[in-house]
């Protein structure tokens, strides 16, 4: 490793532990210098939060002699990348991924995702960013398929960055022979039954997050939802100006 | 109350018992059937976050003469609307409204805002929603200036709703003599020095995410920072679909 090397930081919402960013270090651990900063355990659905009022600790976990630095952090995937960039490198990363997530993040989840979260949190620093994502939950899922995809998409942002303001959410379907890649539109989806509601033994009520998805417009070819249902990897470019400016005109009376 | 009145859910990512949802309360509670749903505790910072491995609770805390009812829950902001649309509502309200924040939701805050965490997961979920937010984080910020237009919004989109996928982040500066209201965009904004790191007395490293906001576009008018700073009530509409359809085209080696 050099300096000359592109800097590379890499951030999850799985845990440092997690078999898919472990695989991605794997995968492209010589395309730059890594330096991973990822929660202790297991954050999902934690979107863009941030610790506002908890004392946060890094821990580094293991310095590879290849010069990959592994750290873990107590607080959230957003967290891990603040902390990373004011504590850990010293100098500006070139690119910073999220991933690979054990599951999917398309659609609206978009904006549940801590693996997003990390990539926003880039995009918003200005940092080419990107997350990957696997539609399997499993902790032994297989991301070997998605390794030329991986790197490829990685060489080509570290040539060639992003365009301001935009990152990317790419989603890999299940199995070994995707059918392409295709750049997509995020889908309308909603999710349902989302609270189950259960007894505690000592006689009160709790309820657990759970839920079912459904995509709101599954005949649309263009959108991220139909492209991993159909073997396609889907590429959502995803923004962080999140004005509605098609909407202005329809509100103009509020400002009478 | 009569069953014929809409039904108005409100929630906050600062607590059932702060200043700035009670006022609001009192602001609208003659304009529709109130149900508060929202945090026990502060939440700030929180985004779109939802609990994926915590037993939720609902704690009813008051249930007031004119048919106001208040809940809270040990979940987060994006929970507790999940939790109320499930568990308490029996019919769906006709708007859900976050707030009123203590403090400013604009720029990429809104990236990080569980006020707007509460907005979007009522868009998502096709129901029309505004968050409401005074640049002002004191516990005993004065928010009587804004009820007027608290109220106008609220009847508005109550009478005549929101485009659908678009919500309604408004922020309101300080002070009790609004220049007017606005339509903007998001500004371009970053955060820096946000993590200060101190030592533990008991002898380890520790760190407090803190920060500062910069305006990135301070000359550009049309933006929510500068309505503030000028004294303007500041209406960004908002959208769930992230999508960077602008970015496509630069974007389409990707997909050879």
């Amino acid at each position: 490793m050099t300096a000359e090397q592109p800097l590379i930081l890499i951030s999850n919402d799985d845990g440092y532990q997690a078999k898919g960013i472990q695989c991605l270090i794997d995968m492209i651990q010589d395309l730059g210098q890594i330096v991973v900063c990822a929660p202790d355990s297991a954050r999902s659905g934690y979107a863009c939060a941030f610790s506002a009022t908890t004392p946060l600790t890094l821990t580094l976990r293991e310095r590879r002699q290849n010069g990959v630095e592994i750290w873990s952090s107590n607080g959230t995937p957003v967290d891990c990348v603040k902390l990373a960039l004011s504590q850990l490198l010293n100098r500006r990363p070139a690119m910073i991924i999220g991933g690979i997530n054990h599951g999917e993040n398309g659609s609206v989840n978009i904006h549940y995702s801590g693996t997003m979260g990390i990539t926003l949190e880039g995009c918003m620093k200005y940092i080419p960013s990107v997350a990957f994502s696997l539609c399997d939950f499993r902790e032994d899922a297989d991301f070997e398929p998605m390794r030329p995809y991986v790197r490829s998409i990685t060489n080509r942002v570290l040539r060639q960055g992003l365009p301001q303001g935009v990152c990317l959410n790419v989603n890999f379907p299940v199995g070994n022979a995707y059918k392409g890649v295709r750049l997509c539109r995020m889908a309308a989806g909603s999710w349902y039954n989302e609270v189950e509601h259960r007894y505690h033994p000592r006689g009160y009520d709790y309820y657990w997050m759970v839920g079912s998805y459904k995509n709101d417009e599954p005949d649309a070819d263009d959108t991220d939802n139909w492209a991993v249902n159909n073997g396609y990897v889907a590429i959502t470019p995803t923004r962080i100006d999140v004005t509605a400016y098609e909407a202005m005109d329809a509100l103009n009376d509020l400002v009478q």
